[in-house]
C-alpha cells in the first residue's frame, strides 16, 4: 500500500513538538531517578487548600458523570469573584486551551501576531499550529517592551498581540497605569491577549482595574498557579460579552473534568488559603534572592511564584548550572532567548525544596565553572 | 468605540452551541430539581472501580504538579493492553478532543467529510467548526449504511469518513468481517475514523482484529464508558505510527489532567472490574428490553450501554414521552434524525435507576398519549 491520506499542507509543515519537556521526561532520561526538588515548572509546591483536596476526594466516586458542559456553577463563581456578569466569562482546560481558541477566532494562515521574543512558548505553538506569522519583539531589559509591541502592532496591522503581566520567564511586571495606557493606545481592531496567570502573586498596583466594556481585551487567569491546581487544568478568560460568546462556537464543551470544576470552585471559595499561599510565595521569593546573593548572583525582582537568577556569565554557563543542579536532583528551567539566557528560572517551593536548592547551588556553580 | 477586532469569516459564520445539553442545564431549567435517574448521557452508573477511586483520592494532594505532557505511563499501558507499540497510540482529553485534532489534520475549509445522518453530533461540530462540508448518509434501517458511506466517499473523493461501531444513538453494530471489508474497500487516501467508544460492551466478533499496519485507519476508544470515567476526560486513538505522530504537532500537551492519567492507568489495570461492569451492563440492557416489552414497546438489540426503545409512533410522540419521563425525574435522550426519531435512548444504570424508569415509563406513555 503506497498511497495514504494526505495531511493538510499546514499540518504537514509542522514539527512534532512538546512546548515544555516535562520533569517526568527528564526523570525518564535519568533512568527513572526522581527529582527531589521540583522547582522548574512554576508549579505551586504549597499545593491546593485542604478543603479542595477534601472536595475532590468526596467527589471521586461521582466521576462516572460528565461534568457540566456549560461550567455553570464555576463560571457563576468566577464572575462573582471578578465582579462581572456570567456572560463576561469563559472557562477552558487551562489557559493553554483558551489561547488556542483565541488564535482560531481571530487569525488565519499568514496573519501577523505580535509577541515578545522569549515569551510563552505555548502561545507561539498555537499561532504556528494555525499557520499564523509570529512577529517577535525583543524585551526591553528584563521587561516586555510595551512601546515595541505597540509599534509592531501598528506596523503589521496585527489583529492579535500577546502580553503577559506579570511576565514569564523573567517575573517582571508593569504597573497598572502602563498596561492601561497600552490598552488605550492599541488600535480598536487589535485584540489584546493579556495573560495574567501570575497576577495573584503580583503587587496590587500592577493589575489594571477590571473593565469588560472594551471589546478588544481578553484577560486570562488560571487555577494552575496561585490556587495550586496545575494538574487539574482549568483557566478562564474574561472580557466584553461579545468577545466571550465566540468561545461557545468552538470550544471542547466537556473539556474541563467534573473533578476540576469541583476543585476550582472549592479553591475560589477559600480565599484565606490563597492569601496564605501568596504570603508564603513572597517569603520564598525573598529566600531565593538571599540564596542567590549568598552565591554572588543577582536575582531579579519578581511579581510571580518564580525568580530569574542571573548566573553572571553567558547562556552556555547558565545551561551548565541548570544541568549541574539537575545532577543534584534539583529541577529548574531557564529562558533561552538572547538577553535572557544567562538566567535560570527557579520556582518558589516549600522550604524543604528550597533547602535542596540552597545546598545544590554552590556545588552546581563550582562544577559549571570547572566544566 | 465603534470598531472591534474581527472574527475570521469562518468563526463569524458559526452559531454558539452546545453539542449536548447537559442534565445539569435541564435541572437548572427545572428550578434546580435534580433528576433521580440519570439515564440520558450513556454514562456508566456502575462507576469506576474502587481501586480507581482510591488511586484518585491518594493522588489528590499532588495535583499542584502538572501531569506528564507525554502521557508516558498511560500510553505505555494502553499500548501493552492493545498489543501495539508506544508509537501507535495517542491520548487526549476524551474522544471529543481527538476528533477535533483529526479534523484539523486532514481537512481544510470546504473539504467533504462523510458521516452518518443522525450520528455523533460532536464530530459534526468539529467538521463544521473547521469549515468542512458534511456529507451525511442516511442509516440503513437502524444500522449505519456501510455501502452508502463507501459510495459517498467515492463520489465526493472525501479524505475523511466517520463510522461508529457499535453505533450511537441506535446501539447497533456490524460484525468484524463487514468492518474489515469496508476498510478494504476504502480508497487508500481516505482516512477512516473508527469510533469504538462502546466496543468493550459489544460482542467480541464485532470488533475487528487490531492491525496498525494500515495508514488509513484511526480507531478511537475511551475511558468514559466501560471504565466509568466520563467525568475525567480521557480517550485514546491507535493506528499506524505515521498517522499517530501528527497528533504531537497540534495537541494540547497538558490537556489530560494528572488525576485523569492516574485514574485511567488504574482503570486499565483492573480488567476484572471491567468484566463485571460489562456483565452488569448486559443484564441492564436485558432489563430495559423487558421494561419496554411490558409497556408494549420494542427495544432494539444493543451492543452498548444504552438501548434505543421504539415508542411506537412518530418523533413528536417520542419527544413527549421523553418530556414526561423528565417530569418524573428520569433523564433520557432521543435521536432526532428522521427514521430514528420515534426512539428514545435509555442508558443502562444500576437497578435503582432502572426501577425509577420502570415506574415512570407507563405513566409517561399514558400522559404522552393524552397530551
Amino acid at each position: 500500500m503506497s498511497k495514504r491520506p494526505s495531511l493538510t499542507p499546514l499540518i504537514e509543515s509542522l514539527p512534532a513538538t512538546v512546548p515544555f519537556v516535562g520533569p517526568e521526561a527528564l526523570e525518564r532520561r535519568r533512568g527513572g531517578l526522581p527529582f527531589r526538588a521540583r522547582l522548574g515548572a512554576n508549579e505551586n509546591g504549597f499545593g491546593p487548600s485542604a478543603r479542595v483536596v477534601e472536595a475532590m476526594r468526596n467527589a471521586a466516586p461521582d466521576v462516572w458523570m460528565y461534568g457540566d458542559p456549560e461550567n455553570h456553577e464555576l463560571k457563576t463563581a468566577i464572575a462573582r469573584h471578578l465582579g462581572v456578569a456570567f456572560e463576561n466569562v469563559a472557562a477552558g482546560e487551562g489557559v493553554d486551551a483558551l489561547l488556542g481558541l483565541i488564535v482560531r477566532q481571530y487569525m488565519e494562515p499568514g496573519t501577523p501576531v505580535v509577541v515578545s521574543l522569549g515569551g510563552y512558548p505555548t502561545f507561539n505553538f498555537h499561532v504556528t499550529g494555525f499557520g499564523g506569522r509570529l512577529v517577535p519583539v525583543p524585551y526591553d531589559g528584563y521587561r516586555e517592551n510595551l512601546e515595541g509591541l505597540l509599534d509592531a502592532v501598528r506596523r503589521e496591522n496585527a489583529p492579535l498581540v500577546y502580553l503577559a503581566n506579570p511576565d514569564n520567564p523573567m517575573a517582571s511586571w508593569w504597573d497598572a497605569g502602563s498596561i492601561s495606557a497600552f490598552i488605550e493606545a492599541l488600535p480598536e481592531t487589535t485584540m489584546l491577549i493579556l495573560d495574567e496567570a501570575y497576577c495573584e502573586f503580583a503587587p496590587a498596583d500592577s493589575v489594571p482595574p477590571i473593565d469588560v466594556n472594551r471589546p478588544n481585551v481578553l484577560r486570562l487567569r488560571t487555577f494552575s498557579k496561585a490556587y495550586g491546581l496545575a494538574g487539574m487544568r482549568c483557566g478562564y478568560v474574561f472580557g466584553h460579552a461579545a468577545a466571550i460568546e465566540p468561545f461557545d462556537r468552538i470550544r471542547n464543551h466537556f473539556g474541563i473534568t467534573r473533578l476540576t470544576q469541583i476543585a476550582a470552585l472549592a479553591a475560589l471559595e477559600d480565599q484565606e488559603y490563597l492569601r496564605d499561599t501568596v504570603a508564603r510565595v513572597a517569603a520564598g521569593r525573598e529566600r531565593i534572592g538571599r540564596i542567590a546573593a549568598a552565591n554572588g548572583l543577582t536575582a531579579l525582582p519578581s511579581a510571580t511564584n518564580f525568580v530569574a537568577v542571573d548566573c553572571g556569565a553567558d547562556g552556555a554557563f547558565a545551561l551548565r548550572v541548570l544541568q549541574e543542579l539537575g545532577k543534584r536532583d534539583v529541577f529548574v528551567r531557564k529562558p533561552m532567548a538572547a538577553g535572557q539566557d544567562q538566567y535560570i528560572r527557579v520556582s518558589v517551593g516549600p522550604d524543604s525544596a528550597l533547602d535542596l536548592f540552597a545546598e545544590a547551588l554552590p556545588e552546581a556553580l563550582k562544577a559549571a565553572r570547572e566544566g
